[in-house]
């Protein structure tokens, strides 16, 4: 079976947006044991939209088709359907309920312009879309089954696993091979280097196929497996997966896609210990990914960022003495950091950074890229001093917290 | 001339990874006045790259190829390259100096696999990667002449503006057409009323074609506009902005792509006013986002993330009498938050936030998607009370970020 994705629109073609649609509908398929084999990208032009879609009838047997059925005029991904396949858009009765009752259950008018988005070509069924006005719709032309859903991504979604997946299933029955993948996150190694480490792999588990991910800063090792027997199958992955661990160790952080703000939050709820951080140069964003974990309420207490030196001796408690001896971004400074955010907030654990994320405030001693971090434990208190080459904020801003967070875990663990 | 962009590699085909390098492309072409008129993604398999690669060697003139360079086993760009046209791997002297050059100027060692990367079709013209190992290559086959680019994000960015596209300039001569494009940020309204509101425009303004763009939780609206004349496309742009403003009015935040925080901190700068922040249910991504604007440590001088009560009370100086009797999300809690926030820093204004990002911790009271805001001004302090019927927590937090942030504009705008 052939399957195929197409995004419209030229918002995606332009470039304006990234299309993350067709990622997530690869990864629901794979999931399903189905594999999608081209995903494509087209703007709102009708001649080439009637074209491609023409193109992948005669060649596909599935095809997934996200963007433009929304209300306003650069929506016409229903007309180019009608007319690749030759036929009328007329009302469609069944859409219209979708639409009205979309407005209807959150008490809202309707608008004339939404009535457009139950016009659907001849012979279409209506997709529901529980959760946006834009209903979807399946329809054959040649020899492939259409399915057109809307483009906003959480309608998308659940419009995929509620309405298309079914009607896959129901068509070409549930497949019996499985696909299944271990998803080993790293930090630490470049690519190439895990890639060396992990030479001998493909020899010793031929089953198994590999694809490295650059997620920076981290490196995915993505371990894929094809068949029909779960059980054999899942200890194949098991056994190349401990493979795995035995060549990269503790760059290895978690075996099974974890962020690494969840594993350090996972560890430091296993030991009921208490967190608290003081940043600098990483400006919030340690906070951030830590609570973007649910349940972080429970073990992450308080983070301090403090910008301002004023801020570093007020609320942290930081010696105007080392500041002006050592400076803001100092292995000793980092040090007071911790411990200070740890006093303040009462907990176990004290995190702190301080560094140069630029693109100024570099100088010859402490250039852009310079971090500092300081980890306090119930016990002691560490400082350590690092170089990164890179040299763009954002870059700089996720690598320094992901090496806190990697340096704070690697304690936990002890 | 006909320009494609095809991504290559299994992450991206299963959806493991997301494309972002196509729309970066796509976006950089454009600018350039060129039209990228399609992507495609496949997978790392032989058969089906080289079929795609005839595929677009027969229709396109130009292609733009990313992924497969690495020096890993699912690398096979390079030799998918050789089979669509027919030629074989040779050692490419060119291309082996950019890759022994990467690892001596880094004081790396360079190991056997990367010499891999210097294996290149035979007649193709290596290009120069000034920021990792892996060469470039272009090369023609049929009537398309291919750049092949590595998938690493900052290496393909920094071939393609110093390699690929002097290339194309050079083989077309720079085009005459041009493309601009104006992106007017919106917060506050849905993609349909925003689309009904601007509904005249393609009547007023018929050389301009409009793109809705949702980047949650903001609506940008794209006004596209293609000619010769560099002075009479600007003028028409700016005329139809002015248009778009007279609709939209207060909920457009920017007129030049710029980002809700860029604009917060320019505000800020040009009062000469300073700003601390205290975060509960945005756990830090207020302050991350504002310390992604460079320069931002001149008004930007402290947060408190104050997740639990007892930071509240001990950082902040929130009464435990308002904390008793209100809760933590209570707009009383978050005036006291602001003011707290805003004397321990120092500031001239405060902002805070506290509420239910979500999934657990709502009630029937509060349930999840209720957010409070404090903003403390020079002058009083303000505490507001909203919900918002999302129920992903990372959706809350950006959400909730982003209205704090628009309130605290809409205060400084005045």
């Amino acid at each position: 079976m052939i399957i195929e994705i197409l995004a419209t629109g030229d918002e995606i073609r332009t470039g304006a947006a990234i299309d993350s649609n067709s990622a997530h509908i690869a990864q629901v398929l794979e999931q399903a044991g189905l594999e999608a084999i081209r995903h494509t990208c087209v703007g709102d032009d009708m001649d080439i939209m009637v074209s491609i879609i023409k193109e992948i009838s005669g060649r596909a047997d599935i095809a997934i088709v996200t963007g433009g059925l929304g209300p306003t005029s650069d929506d016409i991904t229903a007309e180019a359907a009608a007319k690749a396949k030759g036929v009328e858009l007329v009302l469609n009765r069944s859409a219209l309920h979708v639409v009205e009752n979309f407005f209807k259950t959150r008490k809202r008018t309707m608008s004339p312009s939404n009535k457009k988005q139950a016009m659907l070509p001849k012979g279409a069924e209506s997709l529901n879309n529980p959760v946006g006005s834009a209903p979807g719709f399946v329809l054959k032309i040649d020899r492939c089954w259409f399915f057109f859903v809307p483009g906003v991504p959480f309608e998308m979604r659940r419009m995929l696993s509620d309405e298309v997946l079914p009607r896959i299933e129901k068509l070409y029955g549930r497949t019996d091979e499985l696909s299944l993948v271990k998803t080993i996150s790293t930090f630490g190694l470049t690519e190439s280097a895990t890639g060396e480490l992990l030479d001998g792999l493909s020899a010793e588990y031929p089953e198994i196929t590999t694809g490295f991910r650059s997620k920076f800063p981290e490196i995915q090792v993505k371990l894929y497996i094809r068949g029909t027997d779960d059980k054999v199958l899942g200890k194949i992955l098991e056994k190349a997966s401990q493979w795995v661990l035995g060549k990269l160790g503790e760059n290895i952080f978690s075996m099974n896609g974890r962020s690494m703000e969840a594993v350090v939050g996972g560890l430091l709820a296993e030991k009921q210990a208490t967190l608290a951080v003081a940043e600098s140069c990483t400006g919030g964003l340690i906070s951030h990914m830590l609570t973007n974990v649910p349940g972080s309420s429970g073990y992450f207490h308080f983070s301090g960022v403090t910008y301002s030196n004023e801020a570093k001796t007020k609320v942290l408690g930081v010696s105007n003495e080392v500041l002006q001896r050592y400076g803001a971004v100092h292995p000793e400074t980092v040090k007071q950091m911790a411990q200070g955010v740890k006093r303040v907030a009462g907990t176990t654990y004290g995190l702190a950074t301080s560094g140069i994320a630029g693109p100024d405030g570099g100088t010859d001693e402490k250039p852009v890229g310079t971090l500092c971090i300081g980890v306090a434990t119930p016990h002691d208190v560490k400082g350590f001093r690092f170089f990164f080459p890179f040299n763009t904020r954002s870059m700089n801003k996720k690598l320094f917290a992901m090496k806190a967070l990697d340096l704070l875990r690697r304690e936990l663990r002890g």
